[in-house]
């Protein structure tokens, strides 16, 4: 790119694929990336955009020739260019749907009604579907004669006079079968059909949960308008994982490609959050300032206390929380979790009090000092245990992401249970 | 299942997947999930053990009739016998071994031999490959003719005289194709084979990134063994994933089902890990017990300084675990994202100083006081941020996970700064 030689670059690329040019892409800084893009020009390939993350996507669109980038797009497939062109500015949008032939762009349109993050937008639009009562001749002829067939497809759907999907057969028995079987005799048992207002995480939790390969996805009707398959219910799984891991650090949506500004306004509200529940603990501790005045042990002694607690609680919580996700953890076995969670809270509570008393005991002379920092790890352990489960559940059961706020909840509580436990029993007990 | 009613319990549990049957035995407790799989005997399926995990798996097996496990295990693909009996002990291993087919044994022995979490493991051994110069028709034929397809596959492998994989051929592509067609005609770009001894989790990327449906898996001679399919790939992605979020927390491999004392086992170590770095904190606050005495806002406000930095530093190391997973973070773009991470840390710090400088100050009525906080909360939020970025990078350098050890040392690393910096500006400029 340095020495601008366009020949040797695209004798570069061209064996690798889409997503590792798109990763490359990612990892430059701006301004090699523009000068790589520039350079690229005609070579530009629509799959790499299709890779690319949100960013550096808008980023790249803007610098590409508009003639490459209407070329770019029009070997796309309907459910990739919806992918594309869906969080776009309206006249970037307008720009890429005017490169489209008449009859996808309508197909774009029309995904494009249907809800953010719905099974309707992640589907694609090409399906292979055959009446009902067709045999495997007949469907092996239609196929030889269409030319349309979808890229990559591994189900033939039966559908009833209605549109609507009854059931399907794989390619597999279909070539296996002889050509005057009937379809309806070859079927695979566990048919499903996806609403298209679903969620797409519910959409690939289902394809996890039951080994779907592809499944019809059906309007209110019950008629059938588009197929998703497993490849793209694989990435909406990464992205919502992805999205839990983030939530539970408290980083809205962050990836390395954000600019800067967004990255400070994505943590920003997390720190002031937590700035204000910092702020209560330390209001908790003003309360016994005197205390700690007389007996300064119990300033070096009092983050210990707390910050088991925090670490306690976010280990239940962590696995609160992903049982929650993966449906595991539903109001048939909730009590039955909270009740051994809580189990494991004391077991650990007395373990650590034991090894924190002596510890205390040895290093301030004081007995008494071991016996109330004991006393403290025990209650906030059991305390963050409870709390660990108790909190996600309930923001589940409100409706709030418990991956989002979870954390701050539970830290919370072991915090100001921490301070107020340990300095509350000291002050009984020393003064 | 309390009425001991088999006839009505068999027909309830009929139209459900066996997903779901094993999700509902995992949230029962102990005692009615063995009554339940006692009562259900004859009807139960081995595909419901393949659905459990391994705790309640191994707790199932045990209360099961010898015949009917025996029974269950013989309608399992390869792949699933070896999934399902590779972490069983030595006795129950056997024991559903010889309840095989000879040749099915010979093949899960054979799987066996390929290393824990290697693609040997993941793949299944039926493949369908043909002669690279067949057609198309002579496909098909062989394929009607042959009885032991696999359940599900997507491709047709074309091999080499030695065995070797050269390309693969969709279903789809064969099906739309006339009879005389040489396959070498349609096959697919982009053609992978994966080594058998390649980790899991790197062939879990490979399909996420590559958008693979199905693969061919070659020994050291690559020749074919095996093939792996997309959503087996899914499940591993899953499971990484869930291993991820479970590390950053500090859980070992926790589920809700493992049993109380494993609970125990997998949280006591990374608490008592936390014990060792929390009085580590505690003994730097202990060298500033004089100035505590002297000024006991101190002791107030110095948790809030640990806490700030603690929040930062998680979310920066969340965001650097995740880049290197999926491979965004690389030695090409490492100091481009320190810089980065370390000015959006300067930017928070500022922001935070300010704030909690006047906070301070109208708390305690203390403008030094304002000063000292501020000060070192910039201090923190930069070490914070260097921190959450490089621990990760490093960890990652020397081949220890950074999801598992990067949460310690950045929280350590930021409460050593954060209660150092508070309380030594404090004694230079309060004392």
């Amino acid at each position: 790119v340095d020495v601008g030689d366009r020949d040797q670059l695209v004798a570069l690329l061209e064996p690798l694929h889409a997503a590792d040019i798109a990763d490359m892409l990612e990892q430059m800084n701006a301004y090699d990336r523009r000068r790589l893009v520039e350079l690229y020009d005609k070579e530009f390939d629509g799959e790499i955009l299709s890779e690319l993350n949100e960013g550096v996507r808008d980023e790249i669109i803007q610098y590409l020739n508009p003639e490459v980038l209407k070329e770019a797009v029009r070997e796309l497939d309907s459910d990739d260019v919806v992918d594309l062109v869906e969080y776009l500015e309206e006249p970037q949008q307008e720009a890429i749907l005017e490169a489209l032939e008449i009859a996808d762009r309508v197909a774009v349109e029309q995904a494009l009604t249907y809800p953010e993050e719905s099974a309707g937008r992640l589907m694609q639009r090409e399906v292979v579907a055959v009446p009902e009562f067709w045999t495997v001749g007949q469907t092996i002829d239609m196929m030889r004669e269409r030319e349309d067939l979808p890229e990559q497809f591994y189900h033939v759907i039966l559908v009833d006079p209605k549109m609507r999907p009854v059931a399907h057969v794989t390619l597999g028995k279909l070539m296996a079968s002889p050509r005057k079987t009937a379809l309806s005799e070859i079927t695979e048992p566990g048919f499903r059909t996806i609403p298209a207002l679903q969620d797409e995480g519910d959409v690939a939790y289902a394809f996890n949960q039951y080994h779907i390969i592809s499944a019809p996805v059906v309007d209110e009707d019950d008629r059938l308008v588009g197929v998703i398959t497993i490849d793209d219910a694989m990435i909406v799984l990464d992205l919502e994982h992805e999205e839990d891991i983030l939530r539970l650090a408290g980083v809205g949506e962050g990836s390395l490609n954000d600019r800067f500004t967004e990255t400070v306004k994505q943590r920003l509200p997390w720190l002031a959050v937590n700035l204000c529940t910092a702020i209560l603990s330390a209001s908790v501790i003003s309360l016994f300032e005197d205390a700690i005045a007389k007996v300064v042990a119990l300033a070096v002694l009092m983050p210990i206390v707390a910050s088991m607690g925090g670490n306690a609680g976010t280990q239940g919580l962590t696995v609160a929380v992903r049982a929650i996700a993966t449906k595991d953890l539903t109001g048939a076995n909730v009590w039955r979790v909270i009740r051994r969670e809580a189990a494991v809270g004391v077991v650990n509570g007395l373990s650590f009090a034991l090894i924190m008393g002596i510890i205390a005991f040895v290093w301030f002379g004081s007995p008494v000092l071991g016996a109330v920092i004991g006393a403290a790890m025990i209650v906030n352990l059991f305390v963050a245990a409870i709390a660990g489960t108790v909190v996600p559940v309930v923001l589940n059961w409100l409706k709030v992401d418990p991956a989002l706020a979870s954390g701050t909840f539970v830290t919370t509580v072991t915090d100001v249970v921490g301070f107020f436990s340990f300095l509350g029993f000291a002050v009984l007990v020393l003064l």
